[in-house]
């Protein structure tokens, strides 16, 4: 018998994993911050609670209000609006903070966690990182790390792996996992953009449901995605392989997740 | 300082290796084989070897004698037609088994070792291996498993990875992995070709360098070789993170190899 986590332990899993990155970045009460990429709002309540009454967090996404499930992210930001920390935050989708539309306002913090591997590539990453720049004097940045460092890590990173190179065959993505870049990758992005890296480390990923979570979106979806792409012969054989082996390696539940690292920046 | 194992003794845990293979397979003195995919002839010798004075081999590449390095085919096998086993062997290049001007004779056994991985496509090896139930009764068949089994496998697998997909975008590729199947994909085509499973067995891999030689192609050559083929941002950003990630997890010599298999099978 299985012992999945229910919805509630898994909410409380993902915010204490949240706090972790917190912990390393220190954020003072008072702070002003801006989120990108906010999705369904499980960092900008972490960022809220830590910035307490006296600061605010404006979270926008680019991503529609109806985007995601089971909750779409108007649903699931409606409902930490209507919460005690709600007042601390104000949520814009449809928003592209590079547009010179997004009203400007001085921010203490940049923050963008898990978002970078939704964006379309290199360019897109460093233009948003670079805007923001001219908006706030830290960047605090957190994304997986795709280096597997134990067996049972391999599955969540050939998931994303797969996803990755379907998603590279598809200009008009709207999957998670669009650029499975690497850390590397997303310090030279960061460096590039003009920021200077002052802290890095590794919050515990001990726990979260996500390895589960890409593994069974690849294992159900990504064969149909693949025919529905027309990929070449060749590259579809090698999806399926690929298919083949992470299922051969995978639990039916309780998948490790990779680790992850979290990086703080400074305008130079 | 690094304990970098000698041509000779290369050779001597290619060689053991084979045997390894072979003692799974119990071909008995006086077999007829026919080869498939011999490259440089490491297969073939064990093969002769087997056989004993009263059995033959005849050992066939699609490869030009030209194909290879240090030594090309031709170089390689002429060393071995000059030895004490060369009588045993017959060597043909340039030779496409499926092909009617192919002349056609009885053997015991049809043998494919490591060489599945070069051909072009499912179609190509289950054309091949159809073919080969009109010359022999039984198929004695190997190859790597891709499935990593231990955290120090993962670079290998990677390092076939990374070559599969370029290969994928590679119509004329003449590399050595161009299709790297899975054990399920191959047992599979195999069936699909007409060959009745018999027997499967996993032949100790331990202290073979292929692993260091595939790695060191990947991380020598796949960059180059991607640029060359003018791949889309987002492939060639992807197939740089794969070489970052398994720069990360690459030992400079003596990296595990996958496992393999080795596959007997009988005309149904």
């Amino acid at each position: 018998m299985s012992n999945q986590p229910t919805p509630n332990e898994i909410q409380q899993i993902q915010s204490a994993y949240r706090r972790r990155i917190l912990d390393a970045w220190n954020i003072p009460p008072g702070s002003r911050i801006l989120e990108v990429g906010c999705g369904q709002g499980d960092m900008t309540v972490a960022l809220a609670e830590s910035v307490g009454p006296t600061g605010y967090v404006v979270a926008t996404d680019i991503a529609s209000r109806d985007y995601g499930s089971p909750l779409n992210l108007g649903q699931a930001t409606d409902l930490i609006k209507d919460s005690e920390l709600g007042k601390r935050i104000e949520f814009h989708f449809d928003c592209d903070v590079t547009s010179p539309d997004f009203e400007a306002m001085d921010f203490d913090y940049a923050v963008m966690v898990h978002c970078s591997w939704y964006f379309d590539g290199v360019d897109q990453l460093e233009q948003t990182l670079s805007s923001l720049i001219t908006r706030a004097t830290r960047l605090c940045f957190a994304e997986w790390d795709t280096v597997p460092q134990s067996t049972d890590q391999i599955p969540h990173f050939l998931s994303v792996l797969i996803q990755g190179q379907l998603e590279a065959f598809n200009p008009a993505s709207t999957a998670n996992i669009r650029s499975p870049f690497t850390v590397n990758q997303l310090k030279q992005i960061i460096v590039d953009s003009g920021w200077t890296i002052t802290h890095t480390s590794s919050p515990d990923t001990t726990g979260l449901q996500d390895a589960d979570w890409e593994i069974a979106e690849c294992l159900t979806n990504s064969l149909s995605h693949a025919k529905a792409l027309n990929l070449l012969p060749k590259h579809l054989t090698l999806i399926e392989g690929q298919l083949d082996t992470l299922r051969q390696l995978t639990k039916p539940s309780g998948n490790t997740p990779l680790n992850s690292v979290a990086i703080v920046a400074k305008v130079k």
